[in-house]
């Protein structure tokens, strides 16, 4: 089995952010994404406001200087005003060409 | 990038059970959750008794600590009656005030 | 807090591959899984063709070297003719007797 190793970032937001975050993970050099819907309760970070209601949860597989590189992004453009939350995984992809140079 | 180590911890269980795991997870101290259908199929635990159909998949960020409070909250609930699932997968969460003392 | 170290493994496919998946895991020897609708874009791992649209995400806990066996069973048969991703990450499941000798 030839594995390797990525990370799977992972965003929690309003559905309404749904476009412009993957407009965002694509401007950025994701190559693939998965989106679902999610219902969610929570606290909005740097404001405290509480949120619930519709949500997506939104997956992609990247390096992790890629990884570095969308968190930042993120943090830097919708931390503020938005309940948006991000994290990271360690997975082990298994290999067929599609994440390196070739299978 | 600044993140805190903490635990996803998800539960998967029958979908009559989410209210009571909200409640749950609210009295034990999470602050914020994801709620997702799944449709599933599987072996109940203590009692080998066959599950299938519509399922939960209930999602929250915690701390360690509280990680286990809930697990074992959970298997000490659930595990006899119930068919649910609970594990654990390190995620390190973007900071932005939310998980800690600030951004 | 009683936990085992499984493997939660992931599949991305296209939705119309769910029943074979879904066949092929059973017959490996997984004792559960879980199938969510998602969304997704990405680029199609040995042609290089892209996909769009519905596509299902089925998880399963499973020990390493059944996911080892799960990985290289699918990597055979679907990475040439189909869109399809399997990562592994790494899930400390709660103790309940499903997942190993007893509780």
């Amino acid at each position: 089995m030839q594995t390797v190793s990525l990370k799977l970032l992972t965003i929690i937001a309003e559905d309404e952010l749904e476009s412009r975050l993957v407009r965002d993970l694509k401007e950025l050099g994701t190559r693939g994404y998965t989106v679902a819907k999610v219902r969610g309760e929570g606290a909005h970070g740097l404001r405290g406001s509480e949120w619930e209601g519709e949500n997506v949860r939104i997956e992609t597989l990247v390096d992790p200087t890629l990884a570095e590189r969308i968190a930042e992004h993120i943090a830097a453009r919708y931390f503020e005003r938005f309940a948006v939350i991000v994290y990271l995984t360690p997975a082990e992809v298994l290999r067929g060409g599609k994440f390196g140079k070739g299978p």
